[in-house]
């Protein structure tokens, strides 16, 4: 904690003093994930406080995320078991570094179960899909929508959009896995994608999303859109992927372009 | 709304089924950035319910960052000005698609007045830090701090680590803006970063991160850390960038790469 926090936490009234206190073992690590929280009583006796006050530091890191109530056994530090999303795997299956390589390693789904459900459907997009795939007022899309599981526990939500004109014939529509990908049939109906745009958004989920992937107080989302793009500039696919914040780790690798000039 | 969560609202209780109706609201663009929401009185009277009831319900969307209340006046649907945060400008600074150039105009800062401040400190990093920048224990870091404003609003932290044995006689050391950028000066000292990594996590901000940045209820942030390297493999430098869900997307172009193969 720096110096200003510590003099805010001064000032601060009992119950942030309270969660501060907690939230700093958390983040060094005295507390780590999976470990058991004081429990009210002890915290209401070491702080001289009500039960009441308690409650609501505790509630304070249930809010945050940070902590997650295990009743009738008491609180818990959540455990954040990150799984890499890289987009850039999509153009370029291994990793060129080899800090990627280890990264995405450590951060691997290894020795987990993985299970996905896929469903098709032919839309009118909303606006801001549409506006990517430049589609007209009114021109319909195929969607794959799909929810991965890990462990039983769903991981991500996945929604890839096409133009409905040019995947109408292929094995897009049918709700099954595509073993050599959705990119390699639209290469094969003539769309190969050459370039993509990905867009990363930090936001809250919708109801919708808090059941879909069961999400805990304090979890929010990234919100993940990629539109990729034919040699010509013509988009054909938009994949939107819904990310736990606590349960992924995006992550790119950059290269530095000397045809850019001196830095 | 798909027909599992409109079956789900109507079993859901009065004010879910209220807020779930401003949401698609806000959601189509019926309420669009920065109307107003219908007054408590109205609400009430509509849905035939206490005025708790519509309070709760206005709560639910304060808390998932939706809407702003503006006492006396009322709710407002929340602004959302997202700028772009495009990490590859680091090592290329024109894009190489058209897409990208596009998007970055449409998301731009244009018009609005930059700020920052710096602030240099030497450091023990914390161990996430360390561990990146391969420092023994005991091993020190330089770092850089910033806060970057755009029109007066805070946009968002950064702070940047090097090992301090590298740096100790450079500029980077002295708390003032470096115009041709302290990735130029790695270079001049022989430490020029090729690649580097990208992790972004989404989570709760830290009550010192609300404080900081003037976070409203309801706003994740995005964490975004960047490894640079340079052609040995050596890290010079982790970028560390607290980025506000309500006021940034971060965006990435990616190419795709025909040496890996079929796909």
């Amino acid at each position: 904690m720096d110096g200003m926090s510590a003099m805010r936490s001064g000032r601060a009234p009992m119950y942030q003093q309270i969660s501060e206190a907690l939230r700093q073992q958390i983040a060094d690590g005295t507390l780590p994930a999976g470990a058991q929280l004081p429990t009210e009583a002890d915290l209401t006796e070491r702080y001289g406080v009500g039960r009441g006050t308690v409650r609501q530091a505790l509630g304070d890191l249930v809010n945050a995320g940070l902590v997650v109530p295990q009743r009738p056994r008491g609180y818990f530090v959540r455990e954040r078991r990150p799984m890499v999303f890289r987009p850039q795997a999509e153009f370029r299956k291994r990793p060129f570094s080899a800090e990627m390589d280890a990264f995405v390693l450590e951060h691997s789904a290894d020795g987990r179960e993985p299970r996905q459900l896929i469903e098709v459907a032919i839309v009118e997009p909303a606006p801001d899909i549409a506006k990517r795939l430049q589609l007209e007022p009114g021109q319909l899309a195929a969607v794959r929508r799909r929810i991965r599981w890990l462990d039983g526990e769903p991981f991500n939500l996945n929604d890839s959009y096409f133009p409905l004109d040019i995947v109408r014939e292929s094995e897009i529509m049918r709700p099954e896995d595509i073993t050599r990908g959705a990119n390699e049939v639209l290469a094969e109906l003539g769309y190969r994608q050459v370039t993509a745009l990905d867009e990363v958004y930090v936001r809250m989920p919708t109801p919708d999303e808090v059941h879909r992937l069961e999400l805990g107080p304090g979890t929010p989302v990234g919100y993940h859109v990629c539109t990729g793009y034919t040699a010509e500039g013509k988009p054909v696919r938009v994949a939107v992927t819904v990310l736990p914040g606590d349960r992924h780790v995006i992550s790119y690798e950059r290269r530095w372009e000397p045809q850019d000039g001196a830095e």
